[in-house]
């Protein structure tokens, strides 16, 4: 059983605890604390620290785990409004509005922060690929030019994540001008 | 007398003073300190901590001061090949090996740490623009059609910093491969 299905098996003992873990790491990312450890989190949900040594590799994993299930509850399946440029629009602009909350740019910062090496797998980055994805074979079917889904992740995804990351102000017409930047590279 | 006016006359009190300071702040960012102070610096330095109070407003505009020496340091001026792509692929290439060094690396994640409030300058940032804006006058004087200075910070600069920050790879045909896109854009 996954961490993602006993999260979502309602009413089990596993969820409960989970929940508690969830909900300790949100709080901690959320108040800024510094040193994120298994054994802060584990008082924090009222757990035994082996839970959180048994089922995740590091603190890391689970921070990551953490992030890409709240990134994925605000945008579970991209816009789908008959245009691969409204589509991506409305696409960076809930993207851009969800990284702005505080709560996401303490997480984000906290995940430049937990990384020192070289990840091989970035699991947000993986979710916005496949959502980048959906949107391109859309607009392919409807016969539309389209620039690459890695075109999409460079020159959309990673400005957004850079301006948040580095504490540049994102401006409310940014996510619009780098659709259209990125359009022209399909033209 | 600004910092760097007193840091290049050569053989005074407060160039011997400012260069223990920036060598200190390089040595404790390269060790990956924790949580570098003004009391910190001073003591790896030899210096009195009021020195450091008098001449900088806070720990992160000294870091940021000292992060941009080093910037500037290694490419004053960008290439100047007589083609606007082959500028920027050697500015981007430059840049690429100078961010994935593991020193610069950590600067880079100590500035992301530091940045808590939206700044309103970005000195790393207006650096690189105005180094882009000297390649892309000399395309337009070469009758070139170029994308504008935004566009070459948007879709280089952010997704090689985002890459690094995040600790993603950045593979040796990556700065180019941007460099391809963004001239797209011009077309």
């Amino acid at each position: 059983v996954s961490q993602r299905a006993a999260a979502s098996r309602p009413g089990g003992r596993s969820s409960r605890v989970l929940t508690a873990i969830y909900t300790a790491v949100g709080e901690l990312v959320g108040e800024g604390a510094d040193k994120i450890s298994f054994p802060l989190i584990a008082e924090r949900a009222g757990v035994n620290p082996t839970t959180l040594y048994r089922r995740w590799d590091d603190v890391n994993a689970l921070l990551e785990e953490v992030a890409v299930a709240a990134l994925t509850r605000c945008s579970e399946s991209p816009p789908d409004t008959g245009s691969l440029e409204r589509d991506l629009t409305e696409w960076a602009e809930i993207i851009a509005r969800d990284i702005t909350r505080p709560e996401r740019t303490r997480y984000l910062r906290a995940t430049v922060s937990a990384r020192v090496e070289i990840v091989s797998r970035c699991p947000v980055m993986e979710t916005r690929r496949e959502q980048a994805l959906e949107m391109v074979q859309r607009a392919r079917e409807r016969g539309e030019s389209t620039p690459t889904v890695t075109q999409i992740l460079d020159h959309i995804i990673a400005p957004l994540y850079h301006r948040v990351a580095f504490a540049l102000e994102v401006e409310p017409g940014y996510p619009r001008q780098l659709v259209r930047d990125v359009l022209a590279m399909a033209r």
